[in-house]
């Protein structure tokens, strides 16, 4: 290619004039981008006609994002948080830039204004690698299920914590778990983003936006982490057919949106029930389409830096539109849900009846039990059928008044439609 | 919208202009689209500033081709075969519409003809529902992951098949499992196209073309169906931890490419051992994302035309080139591969040795061995470590010359590789 394209951003464009990338933030995924590109491009360049390029590589220590920008047809923010990449950003656009971000937070913080800002200067917004690493969650709900009316997302969209779960799974208390995962690369030293559940919830918002074009904030994302689990509960649950996944959901409730985030038991048809390790995966569910399935490696160098540059390739051959103005849904909260109940009982006759009766009382019937004996004591373990979340909240905390009940109930979660 | 839009091509376009929408073809796939497309144009209009109408519909009884071509932007081609489609769709490009089309016959005998043709005219030639009805396959291979290096393509891509075979792995014969299919329309009155594997055949022509940049024609794809299996086989196998598919596999092998179809034990880790009943799933391989796995409901009416529609909205989002000009690979038709072999022998002393020291001069070693004896004979049921196929062929073309051997010898591959 000739050096004179790589100056400014006159002189005309067509086949054979580079497609120029500046590139903000060079860590993991930031290498494994330029080595990949660099890899990929006589491909690109034969596809598309045009060679991308990088011009220029914004770090902590050096480059200038002004210089950057002036010699760049698109801009991959690869910094993460929110300042100054959001600056950034909505600079690069009002320049009549493109942009690539892999950035979640921002997304789902201030996403409303980032893609307002695209479409008013009639820029290309692209973020795949925000969601499911390499999985292209983002341009199927973006591009072809836009013609779909989609009744529910439900995704793994943490892989360090599906690793956890798959490493408990196997018997592994929850530390040794974690500290198996942060050995291996799949955790960071402080995971804490990750097994509280707000990674997800950052996701699980994005998601929610794209599927049902409501704006949904991070900090309208109820979410529950996975590090008060107990090895025991996910015994039990196997023996009533269930395995335990955090589950991120967006759906329709109600004339409204639910969109939450908490560990949830599956049934073994269930599409998500098979992802394993540090794997992420999303269903889509419409009564148009019954449902799919997209799974894959999570978020980690290559599979990133792969969805990075899927985007980048997608705003060269002119596709992928910002997602249209919002249509806000109420989003609602007391939802509906089946639920794993875990009760450490005193073993005495007529315990049983009192526990269905408290249930009863609160709308809270029972689809299967199994009853263990520990010497004085029992455990008690139910799966219900679906009841208003604050139903269950009350039954339980009603319970806890009895003195049989000889330690904390605990309550889980349970997506109950079994699959084909 | 106003009637004028609806006439000639002429006339600004822009927002608030109709996109005309030509329909070739009104059965259940057809029907179901236009219902599709007038319960989402607001959503799409709102979406994309331009409302898609059907402006014309051709049937075999009722209107023109020409007249529908002279009135729409975009035709869909719904007839499906080789011709009149073949020549209407090229047609079309030729007159500057673009195209969207479902037909996996014409497009796995005249790909390079049509996508030259689109090339040529500078139009979109979308087909997302010619290989896996609502999962958005096509579209992946095309853009998401047109930057990623792919490795290897396997797909059960024909939902008739993978539900017979989920009935026979419940214990029903193949004529029980194939009825039941018919009966509940998952199977044609006639369907040799689909459990002879052709149909799969077509179809992993077309991923290989995505995947690779080869043309590969229907014709140059080895295929097997699965109107010979055995009930018993899938037993043993199942004592083996394997489960059988119909499998199309797309791979490069020996600097060529081998596409080919055909029964296919997994192991139970692998992505495609969990997709049972009447859905499509496919797996793509890569070094650089590991692997990605899509699954949903095969080929049917609103998944199908759900497909459609978000190829009529991916085309009006100014999206979509046709793939690239070919890249050959040769096509390579000998490849390794592990093998399970059933064999019926004489139960008598040094059977055992015989079989495994004839294997052993072909190659072919053993990982995994079931004996089982059965009155005056017995079986032999193993799993081979991959080997090379006509090594394979030539080890039971010898085995079968034994007078030990009681039935001919029966062979079915096996994926070995064993998933996170």
């Amino acid at each position: 290619m000739s050096s004179s394209a790589r100056r400014g951003d006159g002189g005309t464009v067509g086949p054979g004039t580079p497609f120029r990338v500046g590139l903000l933030g060079h860590g993991t995924v930031g290498g494994a981008f330029s080595a990949l590109l660099l890899e990929r491009a006589d491909e690109i360049e034969r596809f598309n006609g045009r060679r991308p390029v990088v011009t220029g590589v914004l770090t902590r220590t050096r480059g200038s994002f002004e210089e950057i920008l002036a010699d760049a047809d698109l801009l991959v923010e690869l910094i993460g948080g929110i300042e100054p990449a959001r600056e950034y950003l909505l600079t690069a656009m009002r320049a009549g830039r493109h942009v690539v971000t892999a950035n979640k937070q921002l997304l789902s913080q201030h996403g409303e204004e980032l893609f307002e800002t695209a479409r008013e200067h009639d820029v290309r917004l692209r973020f795949e690698a925000a969601v499911a690493g390499a999985v292209p969650v983002v341009r199927v709900l973006e591009e072809s299920l836009a013609a779909t009316p989609i009744d529910s997302v439900h995704g793994i969209v943490n892989g360090t914590t599906n690793f956890i779960l798959t490493e408990m799974a196997h018997g592994s208390s929850y530390p040794e778990a974690l500290a198996e995962a942060q050995r291996r690369g799949f955790a960071e030293a402080d995971p804490s983003d990750d097994v509280s559940g707000r990674d997800a919830a950052a996701k699980m918002a994005i998601l929610a936006r794209l599927a049902f074009g409501t704006p949904v904030h991070l900090e309208d994302v109820r979410y529950e982490g996975i590090e008060h689990l107990h090895v025991d509960d996910m015994e039990y649950a196997r023996e009533l057919g269930l395995g335990l996944k955090l589950i991120g959901t967006a759906e329709r409730r109600g004339g409204g949106l639910s969109v939450r985030v908490h560990p949830t038991f599956l049934y073994a048809g269930h599409p998500l029930a098979s992802v394993s390790g540090p794997f992420n995966a999303v269903t889509v569910e419409s009564g148009t389409i019954t449902e799919i399935t997209m799974s894959g490696p999570g978020a980690g160098g290559p599979g990133t830096a792969s969805a990075v540059l899927g985007d980048v390739v997608s705003v060269m051959t002119g596709g992928a539109r910002p997602p249209a103005p919002p249509l806000p849904l109420p989003l609602v909260e007391d939802v509906e849900s089946a639920f794993y109940l875990h009760l450490d009982v005193a073993d005495r006759p007529g315990v049983l009846a009192t526990v269905t009766q408290v249930l009863g009382e609160h709308d809270v019937s029972i689809k299967s039990v199994v009853q263990r004996g520990m010497g004085e004591s029992a455990r008690l373990v139910m799966v219900s059928h679906p009841v208003i979340e604050s139903s269950m909240r009350r039954a339980v905390q009603r319970l806890g008044e009895f003195d049989f009940i000889r330690s904390t109930p605990r309550t889980i979660r349970v997506i109950e439609e079994e699959f084909v």
